[in-house]
Parts: structure tokens; C-alpha cells; sequence
């Protein structure tokens, strides 16, 4: 294997950090070709300005990680040993961050324990969120990456259409979340994007609500499932919310109030607007529906390697969309304690626009 | 839901910390009954020794955290004002933690940016790790803890099981894995404990490896499937190795001084003894053998809401065992370039010895 730290140097450059630190995760496998488990064993790289990177590394995974062909020394540990004496070596081996430096972490992923084992090592070291710097590097996909990411959307969406064939009134949200999961590795999911959320009744009404095995879907009911099948690292992220046996003319002008603000950041979103535009545009529809209360939560999120990473489709975020952002478009409204509706559509940013990755149909669908 | 924090405040009150904070995680799911996903927005709880707790909440997530009939105050935060209001509200809620104070943390769980924002919150405040202190809580399962564990075993074999029935030469790790995955949830899986290991011929020899969508299983081949179905919250973690077609006299001896070692692991392990103990023994079978230079890890890790929690089977961990404690015991050797083999059992300690909850068979099995 071969890497480059180019926008890794290009990056601390920019923002005048002496070095920055790399955990197991999705920068770390964009970067590298390859991931660890993040677990009780730190395996940490850090990358100085100037001078050779060191790596901490579990002696259980050095024949692994022998296989990223990294160039810097590595510093190994064993389960006996523990880890911190790694840690000191590898400081020693870079004198030039022995005094006052900033290190840049990726703060949403590394966790406290490693950062304090880094602090223990670099005492005079100043450590800074450097979380969207490094992810920046991922902002723009590939089109080996989209493909991957249709791959995952496509194996996801014949798994909707399976499961909605077995879904009867009656059953409960767990028996619904059991069939999805089958047929999710039946199509050939790799993995899961995360647990997937299946919640009818009053439960679809909590944006991130666990599937209960004591309640039975029933006639009137909306059903909400928000689902991704992951397929060589990259995951699908799709909602789409149904009603089982029939539905209310006001549960379904709820519904259209969705629909119509999903449609309209779809027509918003092109290269050089901002994150800020498309959730403002998408907003607007929500708020000036009879619905306004019912808003929840943003409008979307990035989506690659993580479910969750930038750009994030939110006021304030004042981020210009470019060709090859991946990010979810998916406005809800939440009745508590009746009704929750969500649409969501995965899209690329192109040069023309957006190319809408998710094609489950979005009309107002009658199931069970 | 009701809950109570007595485990907490019998902790805070041990270690002589002013206040813990917790984030979404097995911890959480164990004291207030309920998990939120941990994502990029913060959810912490604060118990401080005096006075009431305080939790800062995302918006979305109020609906569900209403759930957990939380006593204290709660600042939730909507997406588009962000977090850090909440969390000086939090603070100003808080008087007692204004000055030097000691906050214990779940280090290996919290991330580093939601310590950032507690930093930023109560600047005089001194942080600490207490994970360990705050996972003991879970360190004895009760009967419905095992009861769960049991179920995810049970779904767990049965799935492999299933799969050798499919598992041919020529077929790739990945096809293999994928039969698994099915074979999982097909058995009745709520979810992953870890994305499996399917490892053949070199790459058993790394203890983490990835599956590969190019190599050919082939006869000779060890095939080394590390994985875990888990079941309301409760993860199985097993590890089997068989062999392709056949197996030579040198690999028969090398398996089956893994099968010693994981077998003097569970004569050694009972209430009383340590976790030092446990590792050294079957440590001493390894080193012992012919093939003590292949050894990369310790005896095992506890197993329970986590895949990896106390306690920790690895000597210099004094930790004494006690009935309804559940951890792994899984040696194994790793000739690096050539072949792998890991046998890895779930245990639970009873008054007597222990309790054997992983029952697939280990002696040696040559299959496809």
C-alpha cells in the first residue's frame, strides 16, 4: 500500500499546528487504506510539520498494520505492558514537539483516555479540536466513493421493498427491525450504517426512537424507518415513513408538508450555495406550513466513510457546497406522544446541481 | 422508568470526586434503562456529589430523554444555536462545581470534544479517568443480564453453525462473511456485536484482520471466524478456527496448544482467584509449548453491554473474580505470514467454578 500526507502537511500548514494525532476511523482509513478497531488498546499516529510521524501500536496489530507501509518509526506495546511507556518513547523520538506546540486532534472521534495519554507525553503541548480540518480531506468524494455509496443505497432500497412485502399490522416495531435486518444482509450488506430506527405510532414522533417488542402496529399508524446498509466502508442513510392500512387527511397533509420540503432543498442545493441556504430554504417551507411547531432538527448531514460527518446542512454553517459533497436531505416533523414523518434522499452535489442518489419512491404509500 | 444513582454516589463518595459526567453508552444504558446514539451532538448527564443532577440534551432528542423520568434540570440545545449555551446553563445551574473541583469522566467512552466542552464550562474544574470506577457498576451481571448473553450465544452458534454448512473452497472471506452476516440476523440477531473477522491462510495470522475479496480459500487453509451476534444490548463474542480439505501434523500440534491453553483457562478461572491469575496460567500452557514465540495478546476481556469492558484478563490486573462476573477466554497463535488460530470461550464465574455459556465445539473440525 501507499499513502500521501500531502493534505495532511498542506493542513497543519494552513493552520499552524505542529503536529496532529490520528485514532482508528474514517480519516484514518482514507488516509492510511485501512482501519483498526477503536478499542481499550490506544493505536495512535501522530504527524509532526516537520519530521518523521511515529505510530503507537498494539503489538497484536503490528502484522496489520504492517500493511499500510507506514514511513516513521513505531513504537509497539503489549497487554502486559500497557500502553504509556510507548507513549514516552515516542515523544522522545520527536524532540521538536517537546515544547510549547499545538496538536491537533480529531476531537469527535479520539477519546479522552488517548488524549491523556498524548498530554502525559507532551506536557507542554496545547491540544486543539482540529476534528473538521482533518475530516475536510474527505469533503469531496471520489468516484470510486460514490459508487461505492450507490452500491450501498442500491443493496439498501431492494431491502426496503423486501421487508415492506412482510410487514402486516399487528406485528411489532422489533419484529419489522428483525425482517429489515435480513433482508439488509440478504441483498449484501456489508454492515450496518447504524441500528436502524423502526417506529410507528407515537413512537415515530421521537426523532431516534428503539424499536419496542410490546407494541403492535396498527391500522392508522405511520410507520417510520430510517435504515443504511454499509458496503466497503460507505454508508446509506436513508428515511422514509409509511402508514399501515390507511391514513388521516390530516396526517396526510403532515406528510405532504415533509414531502414538499424535502423537494425544495433538492431544488436548492447546487455548487456555490451554502449548507446555510439549503436548511434556511427547507426551513422556510416547514415553518410557513401549519406544521412550524412540529420542527425538530436540521436538515442533513454529510455522508461518506461516517453517517455523520460534513458538511452538516444547518443554519449558520456558512460552508460552500462544491461538486462531490455527499450529504442527506431530510426535513421531519414530529407530533409528540402521535406522529413523526421524515423523507430522506441522499444527493451528491455535481456540476450542474444534484444527482439524488436514493430513488425509493417518496409518495405517501399505504402498506400492511 | 425509574432509575436510582446509588451505585454513583457510593462511587463519588469512594474516590472523592465531586461530580461524574456521563455520555450515551453501555454506562447510561445500565443506569437509566435507556441508550441515545452518540453522535456529533453531546448528550451529557452531570451528577454531582451535592445537589441535583443536570443533563444537556439536543432538542431532537427530548421526546426520548423524557423517557428515562430524569430528576434534575435539563438544557436541551436545537441545532441551529449549538451547544456551548447549554453547557455554561448547565454550569450556572451547578454553583457547587464552580471552584477546584474533580469531575470524573468515562475516558474511554467520552470523546474529546464533549471534554472540550465541559473544559470550557467549569474552567477551575481538574479531570480525571473514571471509567474504571464508573464501569464497575457493571461488573456483576445479574440473572436477566445473563439470560440475555445466553440468548445472543445461542443465536450466535446456530448462525455459525448454519454457515459451514455453506462454506466451500474457492470461496472468498468476504462470500464467507456474507453468508454470516445472513446467517445472523436470519437466526433472529438484533444487531452486530463487532463487524466480524473472517480470516483464512495468512491473514488468520493477524488477530484484527479485514476480510478480503481476493483471496481463495484453499485447501490446508485455517479459517479463523472471530464474531458475535448481540441481543437486547448484550453481545456473544466467539472465536473458532477450523481447517480446509485438511490439516497438516504442524498445524494440528500448533491448534491444539491453543485448545490447552483456552482449556486450563477455564479449570483456573473461579470466584477468588485473580485476573492475573487466569492469564498466567494459560500464558505459562503457551509459553510452554513449542510455539510460545506466536503469543500476541492476553487471556480475555470482560463481555456483557459492551464487547470490551472489566474485567480486563491480563496479568498485573489484581482484580479478584466473583460470581456473575462474564469475560472471554480466548488464546491463541499467530505465526505471522502462515496461520492463525484463536479459541475463544464466554464465561461466566459461579459459586462453584465458572459456567462454560459458549458450547460449539472445540476439538479440531475440518470442513468445506
Amino acid at each position: 500500500m501507499k499513502y500521501s500526507l500531502k493534505p495532511v502537511y498542506s493542513a497543519l500548514d494552513k493552520h499552524n499546528l505542529d503536529a496532529v494525532a490520528f485514532v482508528p476511523g474514517s480519516n484514518f482509513r482514507r488516509l492510511f487504506g485501512r482501519d483498526f478497531h477503536l478499542m481499550e488498546r490506544p493505536l495512535v499516529i501522530i504527524i509532526p510539520a516537520r519530521g518523521e510521524p511515529v505510530a503507537i501500536v498494539p503489538n497484536l496489530e503490528m502484522a496489520s498494520f504492517s500493511l499500510i507501509g507506514f514511513k516513521g518509526e513505531v513504537f509497539d506495546w503489549r497487554d502486559e505492558d500497557g500502553y504509556e511507556s510507548a507513549f514516552q518513547s515516542a515523544a522522545a523520538a520527536m524532540p521538536q514537539l517537546r515544547g510549547v506546540v499545538k496538536i491537533g486532534l480529531e476531537a469527535q472521534r479520539m477519546r479522552v483516555f488517548e488524549q491523556m495519554a498524548l498530554a502525559k507525553a507532551f506536557p507542554s503541548a496545547e491540544f486543539t479540536d482540529a476534528h473538521a480540518i482533518i475530516s475536510s480531506t474527505r469533503l469531496i468524494k471520489t468516484e470510486d466513493e460514490i459508487a461505492k455509496l450507490k452500491r450501498a443505497i442500491e443493496i439498501s432500497e431492494a431491502a426496503l421493498e423486501a421487508t415492506l412485502q412482510e410487514v402486516k399490522e399487528g406485528q411489532s416495531e422489533k419484529q419489522i427491525e428483525a425482517i429489515l435486518l435480513k433482508q439488509l444482509f440478504a441483498h449484501g450488506a456489508d454492515g450496518l450504517s447504524f441500528d436502524p430506527i423502526v417506529a410507528a405510532g407515537d413512537n415515530s414522533a421521537q426523532p431516534h426512537a428503539s424499536a419496542r417488542h410490546d407494541y403492535r402496529i396498527k391500522k392508522g399508524d405511520a410507520l417510520l424507518i430510517d435504515f443504511g446498509a454499509s458496503w466497503q466502508g460507505y454508508n446509506a442513510d436513508i428515511t422514509r415513513t409509511f402508514f399501515i392500512g390507511e391514513v388521516s387527511d390530516f396526517d396526510r397533509a403532515f406528510y405532504d408538508s415533509v414531502l414538499a420540503a424535502n423537494e425544495r432543498g433538492k431544488q436548492v442545493a447546487r455548487s456555490g450555495v451554502t449548507a446555510h441556504q439549503v436548511d434556511d430554504a427547507v426551513q422556510i417551507v416547514l415553518e410557513n406550513s401549519q406544521f412550524s411547531e412540529f420542527r425538530r432538527h436540521k436538515t442533513g448531514h454529510g455522508l461518506g466513510l461516517d453517517v455523520h460527518e460534513a458538511p452538516q446542512i444547518m443554519r449558520s454553517n456558512t460552508q460552500i457546497l462544491e461538486p462531490g459533497m455527499v450529504f442527506t436531505i431530510e426535513p421531519g416533523l414530529y407530533r409528540t406522544g402521535e406522529c413523526g414523518v421524515r423523507i430522506e434522499d441522499d444527493v451528491v452535489v455535481t456540476e450542474n446541481g444534484i444527482e439524488c442518489l436514493t430513488g425509493f419512491p417518496r409518495q405517501l404509500r399505504i402498506i400492511g
